[in-house]
This record gives C-alpha cells, sequence and structure tokens, in this order.
C-alpha cells in the first residue's frame, strides 16, 4: 500500500502548500483553491421576478421548499424560475453564476423585482430574504424570533460536518479513513442528539410555529434520519432518533416539501424530475 | 507502523458505527456523540440585561467585537456581563449552560432584559438578534441588506472549513494526514480568494457600510491572514491576499475590535487578558 493509498499517514507538510491536482474522490474536479469565474456563461431568465439557479441538493432544496411553502399559502408574488446548475460540469464557474454568487456554490437568487436585480447568495441568506420580503416564515415576536435565528444558524453552522465532513469520508473519499469518518460520525450523531432532545419537547424547532429553520435543517437532517442521505442510516444508527423521525415524517409529507424536493433535479427517476420550473404545472 | 498510526487507512466501516474513546488529539475529551448536560452547574449572573458565557475563540470573539462596537458608538443599552466558559474543562456540558444552548458551544447569550430571560445561541444568531434590537451594523436598505445575509451566512457556512477542517487536521490531530490536510488547504485558499477578490473592490464586506458581516469574518479570515491562526500563516502563503489583509488591518485597529478580543482570553499575555468583564474599566 503507498503512502497516497494510506491518506497520507506520517506526512510531514512542507513549508508553503502547493496545489497538485491529485485525485480527490467524486466532485475532485470541482474543488479548487482559486475562485472567480473560468468561462463566459449567460445564464437564462424567465418572466418571473425570481430567478433562481440552484440544484436539488440539500441546500438547493431549502430554497426550493421555501418558494413552494410561501406559494401554497396564497404568496402569488413567490412565483419563480428555476435553473439548474450542473456542478459536476462546472457551471458554478461561469461568468454569470459568479457575478450572483462570487463563491460558486448553489443556491443562488437573483430578484429582477429590485432595480438593478438584487444578488442572494448561501441558503440561510435566501431563506431570511424571502421571509422578509413575504413577512411569512419567520415569527416575528420574542422567544421565537431568537429561537428561529438560532436554529437557522446552528443549521448553517452544523451541516458542514454532515456533508463536507462526514458525507465527504464516508461517501465520496477515494479512501476509507476511519479518523475522519469516526471525527465526523462522532459529530453528527451528537449533532442529531442535539435535535432529537430538543424535538422531544417541541412540534418543530421553534415551537408550535413552522419555519425557515425546520425548511433549512429538513434536507441535511430529515432527510438523514429517513435513510436518503449517503445510504448511512444503518451506521449512523438513525433509528435511535425518534423524535427527530417523527418530524422529519410530518414535513416530507407536507406538499410544499414534496414539491420542493424535485426541482432543479438532475437524477433519479426521471418522471419525478422538474430539471426546470416556471410554474405549478411544471410538477 | 500500526492502523491506527496511519489515519485507519484501508478502514472497512462496520454496519453499525460504535463510539470508541479513542484519542482524538488536542480537544478529543470534549467531543462526544451525544448531547445534553453532564452536571449540575449554577452559572453566575452579573447586574447587565445582557449576559455573556463565552470565550475568546474566533467565534466567541464575533460577539465581543459587536458588543464592544455597539458601547462605542454610544449605545449604553449594550452593557454586558460576559463570564468565560472554559471548554477545556467542559463547562459546556454544564446545565446553566445547555438551559442557555442546548448544542454546548460558546458563545451563548442571555438576555434578562426579557421576562423570562430569553437565550440565543449560535454567533451568528446573536449578532443578528444584538443588530435587531440595537438597530446597528446591519443595513436596512437594499443591495447592502441582502449583501449582509449573503456575507454573514457565507462566514457560517464556510469557517467550519476552516476551523473543523483545516484547523483540526493541520493543528489539533494526533497525527498529520495529506489528504484531509490537502483536502482542506484548497477549501480554505479558495475561501481567501473569494473574499481577496470582494474585497478588492470593497472597503468592507458590504461596500461602504461596516457590518456585522465583517465581525462575523474577522476573527475567522482576518486573524488568519494576520497570521495568527494555527501559525498557517506562510503555509497557506497568506501574504498574497493583499486586499483581506488591508481590510484586517483596518479592522484590527479599531479600539471595540481589540477590546472583544480580549474578553474571555483565558491564555496569553496574562496583562492583555480581561477573563470576566463588567464595565469599561475593566480593560
Amino acid at each position: 500500500m503507498s503512502d497516497e493509498q494510506q491518506g497520507g499517514a506520517g506526512y510531514e507538510p512542507p513549508r508553503v502548500w502547493q496545489w497538485q491536482q491529485a485525485s480527490g474522490g467524486k466532485f475532485s474536479n470541482i474543488n479548487r483553491p482559486v475562485a472567480g469565474a473560468t468561462f463566459d456563461q449567460s445564464l437564462p431568465k424567465g418572466k418571473h421576478d425570481l430567478q433562481l439557479y440552484s440544484l436539488a441538493t440539500p441546500n438547493g432544496v431549502k430554497v426550493t421548499i421555501m418558494l413552494e411553502e410561501l406559494l401554497e399559502s396564497g404568496v402569488i408574488e413567490a412565483e419563480y424560475d428555476a435553473y439548474p446548475i450542473d456542478i459536476s460540469e462546472g457551471q458554478q464557474f461561469g461568468s454569470d453564476f459568479v457575478a450572483i454568487n462570487p463563491n460558486s456554490k448553489i443556491p443562488a437568487l437573483l430578484d429582477c423585482g429590485e432595480s438593478p436585480p438584487l444578488r442572494v447568495f448561501e441558503s440561510g441568506a435566501i431563506l431570511l430574504y424571502l421571509a422578509e420580503k413575504f413577512g411569512a416564515f419567520l415569527p416575528t415576536s420574542q422567544p421565537e424570533r431568537a429561537a428561529c435565528f438560532s436554529w437557522l444558524m446552528w443549521q448553517m453552522g452544523s451541516a458542514p460536518f454532515l456533508g463536507g465532513g462526514f458525507g465527504h469520508f464516508y461517501a465520496y473519499a477515494p479512501e476509507k479513513l476511519q479518523y475522519p469518518i469516526d471525527r465526523y460520525t462522532m459529530e453528527v450523531k451528537r449533532q442529531l442528539d442535539v435535535l432529537d432532545r430538543h424535538l422531544a419537547d417541541n412540534r418543530f424547532l421553534c415551537g408550535e410555529s413552522y419555519t425557515i429553520a425546520d425548511m433549512a435543517t429538513y434536507p441535511w437532517y430529515g432527510e438523514l434520519v429517513l435513510g436518503n442521505l449517503y445510504s448511512a442510516g444503518e451506521f449512523l444508527s438513525v433509528a435511535d432518533y425518534t423524535h427527530v423521525l417523527r418530524w422529519a415524517k410530518e414535513l416530507g409529507g407536507r406538499p410544499a416539501v414534496q414539491r420542493g424536493a424535485r426541482v432543479n433535479r438532475l437524477w433519479g427517476d426521471e418522471a419525478t424530475r422538474v430539471v426546470e420550473r416556471h410554474g405549478a404545472d411544471d410538477f
């Protein structure tokens, strides 16, 4: 077994790190140590004010759930056009996308109802922006509002350990390395236990109110306990987190959540994919 | 070299993960796969409305910078008591702390001006809460407000790759593993380049307005390029990020930023530590 196959154990870091385009497993072709656009790109635009450039990964689905919930609740101004950004093809490095999100990650939103069109990036920021714009799914009184901020930020700061940590080393890295897998498994189980204890006493993350904190958390932790993320249900003993499961099943049964999960999906059952979304009849 | 010393290369994950209390390097004693309080605890309380339980790590310093900036700008209602939570001693697992933050991470804020006292956890949530409460450092008009949400969330979702990823594998893990170090070094350099390109054209993250997005980002990325985090300045070639450096130096020169960095500090030069903070004369 070569050094490289051993995860580089016994490695002595150089004084100055240099990029070597070695394999980093699945998605390694989209990881770079530099930012910025790599090619000219002209993104399509639809007829609605809200233009979403996204993909049906957990971070993308947060926003399509929110938009579908807004529409479900009668906010017709939340109609939107959603175009897929195929990150495996590097479309997030195109000039138009980078102009909306300099961080080259989905989702990215353009609100053409503002002049000039307003850009919002990061799923949590888009949720906050839409909640304020439409006055929905963000409590206006305390203590629910502070709880919503707290759990929304908890999700933003925690999921990188689930996706970029556990998911990468358990499912995507070119080799299984025990130390990183143990490290991130322990943290993800701790996070699930945090949620489980909280949801034992609360219907939703902010009590009786269904909020953007739930919409942010469901696509990661809800899908995880339902066994739909990384095929890791048995490994993580997700059945132990009974309160998270109860909450995930309730959310997963909502029509808007089901629609949101289908938007900009480029994989899975072709019959259920809504690759581009322009109106209710696309479902 | 044993399997364990090789980072567990060639590892075959079991069907169901089991906790083994092996060494995970520095801070391994505070990592657990379960949440909740482990001992009864009675936290001290001071005379002000705002009670902060924190530590002068980057996430803690975000909040003390905000509070000191509020005071610097004349908002006397932002007076606060700050008590240190020694995470190396496991104080974040005490019953009183867990009641404020079920996630057992610093910082945690109690606003005793609300009845009952209001809890806020996660540094980003505390920044938003204080910005709303005092109407400061969060733009009220577009596009600056959406930019502030975007960059604040960018920081929340990015820093786990810097702290929990790069910092852990480069500085704290029991063994240097090349694959994780390369993975997180590449991502941190990409993040620095995202900031650098943006700050080339902007004085602050939201343009001319100094906001909570800057306060959230400085303790991580500002301190990193100034060479104060993980002794990684040369390894990451931080001198290349000239615009981040310019911004970091401007922020680092602000009296409120300098005071904020001293609050709840339990290490370094004893003369500059402000272990507990109750008023301006503690500095």
